[in-house]
């Protein structure tokens, strides 16, 4: 961070390599109106019922006051836990509240599992690419990640289990699989049925812990994606859920569904990391799933989603043809689209050029814990309205257009009519 | 935990040894309304005004609902953060908000510096007795705690230099000192403003990091306590608050004030534990101290406490007369008494009995990171109603009254006419 730091060398080992990104200094400037930003994964909040949230507030300060704006116990608000088994439930999950933990989003679920399990040189097994903030509580925890491929059929089985088989030889400690498996967060892919059937066979023959993280799963555009993977396997597999995208991240709350051992351990975790959540937040989230009707406003909110994803897809088809060379995912739901630039170019360094010409993304390397994705980028439809998405994808095709002519012209790049296979590679083809 | 934990093998070193503790059972059943809790720190939130929160709600989701209701900085919510300066003027400090990063109460701040700052083996210097949550949140990242004794003036500066000596001689790193230093958790003694000048200056010659965790310090019932630490020193010492015990901890929002190196990286670790803070919580928090005559909510609360304060020494001093070997502190403000049992007595043995008789504290020993504590116990005045804390203490009384007895029959303790000093030793003499 400084190079002044006067405290540098008393961090301990796991934070002390952790740095400010250079990223991080191009997004402030990316907060500015001009800029059409397609980085941030910013839900719809400007679509919530602020009229009924009022309600449920003030029912909540009339008839619970005292208790909301007191400390709560560790697990979290029982009545809110029910809540949860009951949206889990929309996903195949039969379980009880007594196994869930309240935490502040699924981020503090990533965080406290990760102190949980994993001591210095653990590996933790997760889909590349993947989520940035999880990569980011895994990393001060000194954990290596190892990345498995993913398709447009999610995560893949076949590269999974062979790298189980690797780790084994190499006698390496696996602590878990961390995997999104619908709507991915960057990828935007969901795993497949088939694949979700044989991800739990793997994880129970390797005795492999799979920490399943859905924030995404009840935005599906077309249809609801398949069961979860814990509504197949109790036993191995700790669920994350969130209602930043169902209601409002404003609130911070998530929760962990999780076997009664893990479940114990974590509620003395979470406690020691900061005493409880907020009874408040939760008592307005209690109130409002279960008395109001959420399920208009999540429709609305899948609605306005569906309507974005439909602007990038098509702007991206129209600007992009084949012989680009840039090629994408085609989410069914959830934020994001994952692009495959041409392997030359490199979308970090391309980020400030895009910047001045007012568009911004999260370039690929983010999402992960090597070097892979330098020419991949994350896009987001969830925040900016159609029109300005469009927009930004425009800018983003005059940046990548001139960036290929470039390349061309210095002889970096084959010509389209140069290309063997006339087509571009699927989206998702990393560093190959 | 649990015996059959199929887990147990998998866990961290340094949450592996965490366990659920008996006195937890304890505590599940002293929630009874017939027993009289002494024992929990809950602020009275049943005296804050709900109609002006309310209000300040209805201002928030009418001004600012979206923003509310997303994901929020990693910093925090500026304008709070200035309100928080004012706030920590009222203490001699003159600060920057851009120094100033929100947290999760002051307790998600004490898990993110000892995350920042500990490896396995480094030492944290504290006071004994001290804070039970900031000794649970150190010992997952496998410090060793060194506890410096406490008495009526507060921490000894003697004693901390003694330490310091002994621990530099060991060759032991130690990576801060943790001291609350106005009506202590649970000590309810205050440092006095010459001990303040010469731990600042222990600090600067020894090149030790402070932190000073202030959550009472707005809490004085006869006066305000000396100026802070950090007040006079800002280069060493991290200063954490808290809006929990002058608001509601059911907002979940603390605060600390770093050098810039150490806040910046702050900022990071608190993204990685959690992403942000609850923008809602924030924005009702910055409404009520920036709009509303929040100061005589907080004098009315001090009334209360005092009155509460007032009812427990009373009732101590009637109850335990000088022969009874018990002592305890006196606290000025905060919200704890310190009681000291004869050396014989176990405070953690008696709780059963105490819970039998209807009444619950917290036994000494939770306070301390080694075997010390053992014929302490804490007691709190600030949530039960005075006439509820008369009755806790009468109960108590009784219960310490058999158990004397019973000790005397079987020869474990000397008779009153036996004591050599005719009185009871000071209550921080813990284990001496």
């Amino acid at each position: 961070m400084r190079a002044d730091d006067p405290f540098l060398d008393r961090y301990a080992h796991g934070t002390r390599a952790m740095t400010a990104s250079e990223i991080r200094a191009l997004f402030a400037v990316a907060a500015r109106p001009e800029i059409v930003s397609l980085a941030g994964g910013m839900p719809y909040t400007a679509g919530l019922p602020f009229d009924v949230i009022g309600d449920v507030v003030e029912e909540v300060l009339g008839k619970e006051g005292a208790a909301a704006l007191q400390y709560g116990g560790g697990q979290g608000d029982a009545r809110l836990r029910e809540v949860m088994v009951e949206l889990m439930r929309r996903e195949g999950i039969h379980a009880s509240a007594a196994d869930v933990v309240v935490t502040v989003g699924s981020q503090q679920a990533l965080d406290l599992l990760a102190r949980m399990f994993c001591d210095p040189g653990d590996v933790i097994v997760a889909e590349g690419p993947s989520y940035v903030g999880a990569l980011s509580a895994f990393s001060q925890y000194q954990v290596e990640v190892r990345h498995v491929r993913l398709d447009d059929d999610g995560l893949d089985p076949d590269e999974l289990e062979a790298e189980l088989g690797r780790l084994a030889r190499e006698g390496r400690r696996v602590k878990f699989l961390y995997t999104i498996p619908n709507f991915h967060n960057p990828a935007g892919v969901t795993l497949s049925q088939e694949r979700r059937d044989r991800v739990v066979d793997i994880a129970r023959r390797h005795d492999l812990l799979v920490l399943e993280d859905n924030p995404y799963g009840l935005l599906g555009f077309e249809s609801n994606p398949p069961d979860a993977l814990r509504a197949k396997e109790a036993d191995n597999v700790v669920y994350l859920g969130t209602i930043s995208k169902i209601f409002g991240p404003g609130l911070r709350i998530g929760w962990a569904l999780a076997p009664p051992a893990i479940r114990e351990r974590l509620v003395l975790v979470k406690e020691a990391a900061d005493l409880s959540q907020s009874n408040f937040n939760q008592a307005v989230a209690y109130r409002y799933f279960a008395g109001y009707p959420w399920q208009e406003t999540l429709k609305e909110l899948r609605d306005v989603y569906r309507e974005r994803r439909d602007a990038m897809l098509e702007t991206l088809t129209e600007h992009f043809p084949p012989e680009s060379g840039v090629s994408w995912t085609h989410p069914s739901g959830g934020f994001y689209v994952w692009v495959k630039l041409p392997d030359r170019l490199d979308a970090k360094a391309m980020l400030a050029k895009a910047i001045s010409a007012r568009v911004a993304y999260v370039p690929g390397g983010s999402f992960f814990a090597d070097d892979q994705g330098g020419s991949n980028l994350r896009l987001s439809y969830c925040f900016p309205p159609p029109e300005r998405i469009r927009e930004g994808v425009r800018r983003l095709a005059g940046v990548v257009t001139e960036e290929l002519e470039l390349l061309r012209a210095i002889g970096g790049l084959p010509t389209p009519d140069e290309r063997a296979d006339g087509g571009p590679p699927p989206a998702w083809g990393a560093t190959q």
